[in-house]
C-alpha cells in the first residue's frame, strides 16, 4: 500500500509565473488583435499540446470567468499526488471497526492541497480486488476517460489545471452503479484549491494568516448497502473517527484566527455545522473567496457541498463544541471540541485524513473490536460479538412458506435468514442501475459458496426475481458472483 | 387529454413595450408629482381594472423591488398555457410503470417558459375523477381562489404577470391535505421566467447565447403514501424516467456553453446536483440573475428549490456524468450523461417534460411491465409480477389476535394483510391534516367493496381508530370512501 | 415555573450611545496612534473588566468584521432574560399531548429580541429533575462554562454582547450526549438580533417599517428517541402546534409589508419554506442584512439554519398558504395560513413562542387527549388510547428464544415487548456518545422497578450488550438508572 506523495515540479513557481505572463500576453494579444490568436506561443503549446480544440482553449483563456481545467496530459505538473485504492478494515473508534473501501489504507483519504493555477497530476493505483477509479471535483475537465476505470493492479493518471479556488471532494468512481456504491463504502477525501491572488477576507481584516487551518470532513458509515441507499446511517464522523476531537480536542488560544475547510461528504445526510460559542466572521460558499457572506451560526451543507468558514476564538478560555446541528447525526458521532487555553500550542493545521495506525496498533484494535461494521459482508461472529442490526439473523417461523431477500446497495437484506426446510427463498433485485454486468453494474445473482446443496439464481436486472427452495438442513453461504464481497447466509433448520 | 398550447397574444411585444413606457411615465410622474398618482393612464387600467387596491398597485409599481404579479383577470395575456390534470399510468423505465396523478398525461408536466414582465394565463382542466387545482410559484399574487379547487370536468384559469426571473415549480394544489398528496403523487412541472433586460453572466462573458438550454427536474417516486410521507423513495429520476439520459445521452460539443435550469421537486429528499468533470462557471440561486455565485461543484437544493447553472463543456471529448451527489438517490435513478463529441449535433434545448408515448407504445410498455408502482392502489398481480415491498402481502400468524393497519399518505399500510379468521383488524389514522371531509382532507375510513362480509369503519380524524373482526374466510377488498383510489386488502384464512 | 422577563437597564440607549462613541474614539485612536491602545478608557474597562486577553479585545474592536460577543460577566446588561428549564406535558393540537422537555412550560420557549450591540444577560433556572444547560447561538463567546451545566434547583447566568444581526437558535445544552437529546426532546427557542444602523432592504424600498413581524419556528416531534435519532418524525409544527395557523389564520391586509424571521429547528429534517402566491422580495441568509438575495420561491433551511424573508401581501384578498415544500413534512403539520382581507386587523407581530394555557385549560386538553407522544416514556394506556407506533407493544411468538431491545436516543426500542417465559432478553446500547456516566452520557442500563423478578443489567457503553432471562410470568417495568425517564416494559406470558 503506497502513501501519498507530493512532488514539487523542478521549475516550481517561477515556471508558473512565466507561464502566467505568457498567458497574459496572449490574452492581451487576443483582444487587441484577434488575427494573432491562431498562433499561440511555446508555453501555450506545452500546456495544450496538439489539442483538437485549440480555438476553444484560446476562447476560454481570455474570459472574465476562468479557463476550464483542461491541459495536455503531457503538461509538466506542479504537484503529483499518488493515491492507492484498496479494500480493507480500519478502526473508527468506540470499539468499532469498519470493513469497506479505503484510500491509502485510510478513511477518509489524504488531504490534497494546491494553489489556483497549479498543474496537478493524480496517479492512482488500484491495489484492490475490484475495479476502482476516480472523480476529482477540482478538475474542470474530462477525467473519467483517463481514470474512470482502473483494473486491479493498474495505475492510471490524469493531469489538469486547478482553475477554481475552493474546497472539493475526490472519490472513487469506476462508473455506473459503482459510483454511488464506492462512495458509500468509504473511498473519498478532500482536495483544496487555495486562491492565488486574492485571499479570504479575515486574512485582510486581521493582517495575518490563519493560526489554524482546520480541514474537516463529515461523513457517514453504514452497516448495509440497503441502509446506505436509504440514508439510514449507523454512524457519522469528523475525519474518520467517532468523537475523534472529543477524545483529542484541538488546542487553540483565545484570539486565534481559524480558517476551516468544511465539507460534508454525506453520502446521504444533510449537515448543518455549528460551533457552540462561535458566530462566523465570514463563510464562503464551496470555499470560493468571492462567494462570501458575513455572520451566521451554521452552514447548511448537502452531500459534496462545502464551505470555507472563518472565525476567531473569543477572548475567553474554555471548550468550544463543534457539531452537526442536525442532532440525530450529532448523536451518532459528528461532534468534537476546540479547547481554548492561553498556553495552548495551536497546530498550524489539522488535516482531514482518517487516522493512521502502525500495523501492530491496527491489528490490536481490530482484535479488540466489539463490532465490525460492513456494508456488504457478514462479519465473523467471533470478531463481532455485538453486531449491528443489519447483521443480526432474522428468523422466520415454520408457518412461513416464502421469504423475500432484497438485493440493494450491493448487499443482501436480510443478510442472514433462518428458515424451516422447504421454505421458498426469493431474491428480488432492488438495485436500479442494472445495465451491463460486472462489479460496476447493479445486476446481481446469488451463488452458493458452501452448504449442503448447490444453487445459483439467474442474473437479475432491476425488479427481477428468482427463487430456490432448500430442503437440506444446514448453513448456506452465498455471494453475488459479480460482487463477490456481497455475502448472504441461509440457515435451514429441520422441520419440527 | 389535451396538450399544452402557447398562444402568443396578437399585440405581442409591442403591446408590452408600449405598456412599459406608460409605466415608466407613470413612475416618473409618481416620483415627480405624487399628487398625480391617483389618475392612472389607460394601460394601467387595462392591467389593473377596477381593483379595490389601486393605491397599493401604484405604490408597488414604483419600487426598487419589482411589482407583485397581480393583474386584472381580464388583462390581455402574452401567453396562454392550457394544461390538463388527470390520473393514470406512465412508463418510467427499467420495466416499471407508475400509477399516479399526471399533467397532460405526463410526469413531469410540460415545461412552461415566459419572459419577465409577460402576462400569463393558465387555463387548467380537470379531466380526472377527483378534485384538482394549481399552485404556480412564478405567480406573486393570489392564485388559490382562482384555481385552488377545480372539480372533475371543470376548467378554471388565472392570469398573472411574471415579475420575477427564475426557475419555478408549478403543481397540483387542491387545498389542505391534498396539496402534499397530489405533489407526492406526481402532478408537477417547471415554469421558467427568463430575465428581460439583463441576462445571465456567462452570456456576457462569451458574447453568445447558450448552445444548450437544459431544463432538468429531479423528483422522487413512491410505492406507498406512507413511504411518501416518510421520504422513503423507491426511485428518483431526472425528467420522468429512470436513467433517461443514460439510455439517451445528451449530445454536446467540446466548448459548448450550457445553461441548466435545475429544480429539485423532491418532494422530500435533498439533491446536491453535480457533473463529473465540470466546475460551475456561475450559479444563480433560484435562477435570479442577480443572485450569483462563481465556482462550486454542487448545488444544495431542497424540495422546490432551484438554480440556474452555467458552464462550458471542456475542450476534450468524453462523457460527463450528471448525478445527485447524495448518492443514495443517485443509485435509485438520478443519473444521466452529457456525451461530448466534436461532431455532435447539440440540441438547442432539452425540456423537463416527462417522456410522451403514442397510445400503442404506452400500452405495450405497460403490458410488458415487471412492476407497477402505485402510491395508493394495489396493482393487479398479473401486471405486477415483482411487486415493490409496500405491495407484498404481510402474513400474520395464528397466534396474532390484533393487527394494526395505518392510514398514512392516503394509503393503507400494510396494503395487503393475511390473518387468521377471528383476528381483530384495527385501523389507525396517522394522517394529520384531517379537517373536513372529502378528497382534500386526510380523514379516512375503510369500506368493503367485495368480500364474504360487509364492513365499514367510522370516519376517522387524526389519531382515531376503529376495528372490525372478520370471521368469514376469503378475500376482502376495501377502500377509503372519500379517497376511492386508496385500496386495501385483507385475506382471512381458515383457522388451522 | 417562572416567566421570561425583559428588564431594561436603567442607563438604556444613552448608555450604549455613549459607549459607542467611546469605542469609536478608541478605534480612531488605535488606528491613528497604536501606542495608545494599551490604555483603554473607563467604558472599555466596564465592558471588559480585567480580562486576561485585553490585547485580543483591542484588536477585535478595530476590525472590519465585528467584535466577538465577549464582555465581562459583570458588564451592565441592556436586557435580562430569565428562562426556566423543566420537563412536562403540553398540548400540541389534533388531540395530541407532548411529554418532553420544556422552556417556561412551553414548546418552543419564548422569543427573545435584542438589537445589535446590546449587552444581554441570560439567567437560566433549572426547575426540572435532571441537569439542563444552555447554548445561545447569538453569543459569539464562551457560554458553555457559564451555563453548560445547571443542576436541578440551580440558576446560572451568562452575559454577552450581541454583535451579529440575525435570527438565532437557543436551546438546552447540558453537554455531551445530552446536547442532541435535550434538543430532540423540545428545549429550544428563537433569539433575534436586529441590526442597529442598517435595516433590511424592503424597509428602505417602502419607506416604512413592516406591518407584520412574523417569527416562525419549524420543528419536529418524535414518539421515541430512536426515531428522533433516525429522523423519523411523528409530527412537524410551526410555533408549537399542529396547524396552529390553519385553525387561527394570521390576519393581514392586501399590500401589507411582512418581515418573516424564519428558523428551522429541525432537529433532523430539512425545510424548504414557501408561501403559495408569494415570491420573496428579498431573503437574508441567517437574517444578516448584508447577506441578501432577491426573488425566489423557497428557502432551503437545514436544522438551526435561518432566514429573514421580506415580501408584500399582493393586492388581492384571499388565503396565502404557508408550508414546508418538503411535503412529507407538510402533511405532518407544518402548514398555516395568512388570511388577507381589506378590513383585517394585522397584528404588529406574531411571536414564535409555543401556545400558553392556563392551568385549567391545560389539564382539560391533556385529559381529552387521544394520544400522548413521549420520546422516552411509556404513556399510560388510559390517557393514550391510540398510541403512536413506537408505543404499541411488540409481541413475540413462543418459538422466539431471544429478543433484542435497542437503547437509542435515550429510549428503549421496542418500548414494550411481550415474550414467552424463558425468552432471553438482550439489550444492546446503540447510543454512541457513551463517555462517562449520568444523564449527560449515552451509557445505559436496564433496572427493574416493578415485576415478579428483580434484574439489573451492567452499565453499557456503545455496542455493548447484556441479557436476562425471565421465567416468572407478569409485567416488568424497568428504567435506565442514569436516565430515569427512559421507560421499558416486558410482559412475560405463561408458556402455552
Amino acid at each position: 500500500m503506497k502513501q501519498t506523495e507530493c512532488v514539487q515540479a523542478p521549475t516550481g513557481r517561477d515556471h508558473v509565473a512565466a507561464r502566467g505572463m505568457a498567458w497574459l500576453a496572449l490574452v492581451v494579444l487576443w483582444w487587441a488583435a484577434p488575427v494573432a490568436q491562431a498562433t499561440p506561443g511555446p508555453d501555450f503549446s506545452a500546456l495544450f499540446g496538439d489539442s483538437d480544440f485549440i480555438e476553444i482553449i484560446e476562447r476560454d483563456e481570455g474570459l472574465e470567468t476562468r479557463p476550464t481545467g483542461y491541459v495536455s496530459q503531457d503538461a509538466e505538473p506542479d504537484h503529483v499526488f499518488r493515491i492507492d485504492l484498496d479494500e480493507g478494515q480500519v478502526p473508527i473508534g468506540q470499539g468499532v471497526v469498519y470493513d469497506g473501501f479505503l484510500i491509502d489504507g485510510k478513511l477518509p483519504g489524504p488531504t490534497l492541497r494546491v494553489t489556483e493555477g497549479d498543474i496537478v497530476r493524480m496517479e492512482i493505483t488500484n491495489s484492490g480486488d475490484v475495479m476502482h477509479g476516480a472523480s476529482i471535483h477540482a478538475a474542470y475537465t474530462q477525467t473519467s476517460k483517463h481514470v474512470g476505470h482502473i483494473l486491479p493492479g493498474q495505475t492510471k493518471s490524469v493531469t489538469f489545471r486547478a482553475t477554481t479556488p475552493g474546497v472539493f471532494m475526490y472519490h472513487c468512481a469506476p462508473g455506473g452503479h459503482a459510483i454511488p456504491m464506492h462512495v458509500m463504502f468509504g473511498q473519498y477525501g478532500m482536495i483544496v484549491v487555495e486562491p492565488r491572488d486574492k485571499s479570504y477576507q479575515l486574512e485582510a481584516d486581521l493582517g495575518q494568516e490563519p493560526d489554524l487551518k482546520l480541514y474537516m470532513l463529515q461523513h457517514e458509515l453504514y452497516a448495509s448497502g440497503k441502509e446506505a441507499v436509504e440514508g439510514d446511517a449507523s454512524y457519522t464522523a469528523f475525519n474518520g473517527q467517532l468523537f475523534r476531537y472529543v477524545e483529542n480536542p484541538i488546542p487553540v488560544r483565545p484570539g486565534d484566527y481559524v480558517r476551516m475547510y468544511f465539507m460534508n461528504i454525506g453520502p446521504n445526510l444533510l449537515s448543518t455545522f455549528h460551533i457552540v460559542g462561535i458566530v462566523w466572521d465570514y463563510v464562503y460558499w464551496q470555499g470560493h473567496p468571492e462567494a462570501r457572506w458575513p455572520g451566521g451560526q451554521t452552514v447548511t451543507t448537502g452531500p459534496s457541498d462545502s464551505w470555507v468558514i472563518e472565525f476567531r476564538i473569543p477572548p475567553e478560555e474554555g471548550v468550544y463544541t463543534m457539531l452537526d446541528h442536525g442532532v440525530g447525526a450529532t448523536s451518532r458521532g459528528a461532534i468534537g471540541l476546540l479547547d481554548a487555553r492561553a498556553d495552548a500550542d495551536t497546530p498550524s493545521e489539522v488535516l482531514a485524513d482518517g487516522p493512521t495506525y502502525d500495523e501492530g496498533e491496527r491489528a490490536e484494535r481490530i482484535g479488540e473490536a466489539r463490532r465490525i461494521l460492513s456494508p456488504f459482508g457478514i462479519p465473523a461472529a467471533e470478531t463481532n460479538p455485538v453486531p449491528a442490526r443489519a447483521d443480526r439473523p432474522v428468523r422466520f417461523g415454520d408457518d412461513v412458506d416464502e421469504v423475500v431477500i432484497e438485493m440493494k446497495g450491493n448487499s443482501f437484506y436480510p443478510k442472514v435468514v433462518e428458515v424451516a426446510s422447504g421454505t421458498k427463498v426469493t431474491w428480488v433485485n432492488e438495485d436500479v442501475f442494472t445495465y451491463g454486468l460486472g462489479e460496476t453494474s447493479g445486476a446481481h445473482n446469488a451463488v452458493v459458496m458452501s452448504g449442503p446443496q448447490s444453487f445459483a439464481t439467474a442474473m437479475l436486472s432491476h425488479a427481477e426475481s428468482d427463487s430456490v427452495t432448500l430442503t437440506e438442513p444446514g448453513t448456506y453461504n452465498y455471494i453475488c458472483a459479480p460482487h463477490p464481497y456481497m455475502e448472504g447466509r441461509i440457515i435451514v433448520r429441520d422441520p419440527d
